[in-house]
């Protein structure tokens, strides 16, 4: 079959692959119709990722229909729509019980990374009955394709930990994909005031469209002062590091309200620092976490009744042959105006 | 009247200043009996604190009788035992409100810091209704002084922010007085683990008569290998750190659980290290506090009923006029086997 | 001044008493601007209510101008525009630290209760630095007259308690001025239905224009059956009561599902059977509040950003001399249209 | 084999019944070492329970060893000595997934109800990965019997749901064996008062034992005017019911704290009387739940450190032949004096 490959730091191409087959009796097997690229796979391109070896399929995104399942299947049956989680549950282990699977012992994030991935004609994915969502008939499936990551990472990361609440304020750093992802569900809570700093103006304006009630140009205003000033000098309640890397961090330390959370998203590669010497006496918290897509069957029953279209966030579609060029916009997403990309498969 | 006063960066001594008087409907003044000197009175002689103005009186812990109150105190009266809580809480500001009074506006941690404190044979506390506690007729001072601070401190900002929980994993970085408190006061919830590290074999010993499930002496043994091997090479639920400097913080980062909680407890002076690189994936949250104070009423029952006796960490007794020698003794706590000093008023 | 007055059972009237004057250093003497009538007024003119005594003055809720206070009221001063609560909090005694000013030791319900209430030109309000809440200068008072009661009971005593969430399921059964305040608030927190019952159609159109996403007439279909055809057959996650007979108690367990909450916003005459026999097993919880006003600050704040406009739910606007009209209406709430009825002072 | 059959309403005896193989890849077949006997094994035997057909093995509560697994069984191997849990769980259902697989939609309490238990030699356990607990080598396997209902069922649907806290009041009204669970888990939460209500002199004298800090016979003290003399006259913060009629369902409307919980643990077999006109404003909450054994983990963490001993609750045992004694034993425990009866294998 036709798949994205890593082939080596800063080496991935299009290119082929035997498809795969049920090895354990849990698996399934699901043919792509749907795939896009995150930011990771970006990373995993670059020889960032360790666990990542070369030869692998990228990708741990999809929607797609079952192709076969193992004998311990119970929940799904060829033919059957499915929207395919960033993070693969086995439901048994202490961290699945504890509602943990991104730490789950035999799952976790793997698809793309330790196993081979969604960007490919088919994809064997592990403890099929924890880790896929039905789709229902004659749903619109660009919106499902968003909940394998996007959607519940912002909520679950930015939202949930920082703790967004219902007429509290919030500043998102950083307005790539997963910060508007964050924009567009914390307003699920209502806060009164959603906030959001980045560098690029195209990105302001599409967060002023997706919910943020005040934008901020790093560029052009002082960061601080300006959330000061639109907080009654208190600073925000839910702060969101959206971006992953140590400048965005230390902004959020000085954004944060006493009582506060800073929630991190952004994926980091250095160390930052901790200003505990003025912190320390802030009642405050900080929180850190891969998704556990524990929340994706409450975001799918939102998209099911409307109250959130996450396909808002495609920007550019593409077809699978055209899998470089989507990576080299992608890549480039400040410069081409692009959110997230859609690839369809054949 | 006789007082221990903060004159200087490197100067306090035992002097005399006027008796406090009514200045507010919501003062009350206490005429001391019992007091103790917390590490944040060190920290003020040493000039540490610019909050506190050379002439102040020192201490923030006390037990003693009310002598007068303002017209609108409505809770207490001439003659009544209290309790002196080391924050002062209005109970309606927006902070008081949410149940944060360590960040009241008009009160917080003010005794021996920005007003007059407790070391001395007066003191006037504001907002007498909100920030005293009865003590009932025949019951052991020396309890109740503990709960003007360490308890509250240890319990509030390690234990229930470090979410100790029934069956958990604890660790203890840090067995000085604040560390003991909350090996203490974790055991409420019923942990399965509470292991204490410190440098001193007398505190690792003190710890174990207190609760400590497991010490480690990170002179003799390596604390990550230690604390992997007692559970299951997971880390700890819970790491609470107790002293407050940059190498006990790293410590910790190492020492956490998947899922777990880093509750920073310590007084720090300088920035940290935090490795997001390898901790944005372990879904874990760092805490730090001032104390608010607001689990005194639930301490008070606990100890009316006997299942804890916060007096169990007086180690040495002074005389007010023995003042010197009590800062002395507690300044050099290891040295001298102490942890809380009690100094009893004429 | 001109009072409307609590004569005995079946006898309320437009009548005169004595201007109110600060008795207690807390208290505040408020000039009325606007005031409302509730259910509870009605309750009380029939003489269900026997902590009222007759020659009380009515009302609990209003919105109007400080003319005096008390020498220990810090936060106000005269000339404010205020929000009066309908609960008055004395913000020190053990329920208010609890977060429980509903039960507080010097107040709780107690305006036009078992002290004079709003409905006269002035009133003496207790706790005025815990009670009252500052408006901010070119705000619309109609909204925030909504603030005194009936919108912090319908978000705490339905939303809050009611635990609606994210794409959950809601059903309010009742569609008076509460449970729409109920449906209102619930999609604070965005849940993916809200189904509303009532007998009377113009207010089910009501209900669809404020925000259910279905409405159910038991006249016209089977309750339980419609509402578990909406539901998967699974019953509602949060099921609030907003009546107050035990007929719609008894429709309220039918509709619950596994997991859920019955949250009872009604106030109760009689009792009412609980079907432990079917329901002991199905792991609900059924709550039950007097209003605590706790959340106040929060819907200010949604108040003055524009997320909420609480002044939606006034259908008709009278002036003080026409109160005897005003109650007419108001007791013939659901014949004559009415949700909240505005009275203005002259 | 030999098992312990229910023949219908009334008849119980013990019998033989073809052993159990795998039926699905996700079974267990577990030979039985220990079992006990429940309350609800005693209804089921009366024909009070419809769900359970004539034919059926009783018990649902055992431990034993791994005879053979299914072939999708990964935790677990022949040999394996195990805890089985009264809860089986798919671990992938939507309750599964929510915490709550005692609506587990495959399974839940269906062990001697709607599949064969484990009073019998052997038994099949489905969803085997989600519903077994590894038992560590050399442990008391007494203990262990106690953790596959009673433990959790007392902890969960008791000191959870009651909200047992740090120096709050509990009153338990039923001193049978889950009411003495309750008791015994209850301290994992330090309260400041434990008060055990019961008519049996010797179970009063049992619950002392086992930690009650008061104890109240109703044949001799007004239970009410007992509970409100100990707590400041305020009622307690967690009532818990432990009996399951409608008497003792209404004694706990007496004595429930303003903010306080009544959680029910007892099996109800009619409906009761909910005094709404008097607790409607009162701030409480009424849970009532189904066992979801998923705090098993935490307490087997507790059994395995040593602060806890269930088996201490096991007042009689017998050898499988003596099966009718026991039931017979058991069911007249109050004159018996027993608590829980073991029964070991050959």
């Amino acid at each position: 079959m036709k798949a994205m490959l890593y082939n080596g730091p800063g080496d991935i191409s299009l290119g082929t692959k035997a498809k795969p087959s049920i090895q354990s009796p849990t698996d399934a097997i699901v043919r792509l119709t749907k795939t896009t690229i995150c930011g990771t796979d970006l990373h995993i391109g670059k020889g960032d990722v360790p666990t990542c070896s070369p030869g692998t399929v990228l990708g741990h995104e999809g929607v797609g229909i079952i192709d076969s399942v193992g004998s311990s299947v119970s929940q799904f049956k060829e033919g059957d729509k499915v929207l395919i989680s960033c993070i693969s549950s086995c439901g048994t282990c202490a961290y699945c019980k504890k509602q943990m699977p991104s730490h789950c012992e035999t799952g976790g994030w793997i698809l793309g990374n330790t196993i081979d991935g969604t960007q490919a004609e088919y994809v064997r994915t592990p403890h099929a009955d924890s880790s896929l969502y039905l789709i229902p008939g004659g749903a619109n499936e660009s919106s499902y394709l968003m909940l394998s990551d996007i959607f519940p990472t912002g909520f679950e990361c930015g939202v949930l930990r920082g703790k967004v609440a219902p007429g509290g304020s919030v500043v998102i750093v950083g307005g790539g994909p997963v910060g508007l992802a964050v924009s567009i569900t914390a307003q699920l809570y209502s806060p009164s005031q959603i906030i959001l700093v980045d560098q690029d103006e195209n990105r302001l304006k599409v967060a002023r469209k997706f919910g943020a009630s005040h934008t901020i140009n790093p560029n052009k205003q002082n960061v601080k002062e300006e959330v000061y000033r639109l907080t009654n000098n208190v600073g925000c309640d839910s702060v969101i590091e959206a971006v992953g890397v140590p400048a965005t961090f230390l902004t959020c330390q000085d954004l944060v309200a006493p009582g506060g959370v800073i929630a991190n998203v952004g994926v980091h590669g250095t160390k930052v620092d901790l200003h505990l010497e003025s912190l320390w006496d802030k009642n405050i918290s900080i929180t850190m976490a891969l998704v556990d897509a524990v929340t994706t069957p409450m975001l799918l029953k939102l998209v099911e009744s409307g109250k959130v279209d996450p396909s808002a966030l495609i920007t550019h579609k593409f077809k699978f042959e055209q899998m470089d060029e989507a990576y080299r916009v992608f890549g480039q997403a400040a410069k081409n105006e692009a959110l997230k990309v859609q690839i369809e498969m054949d």
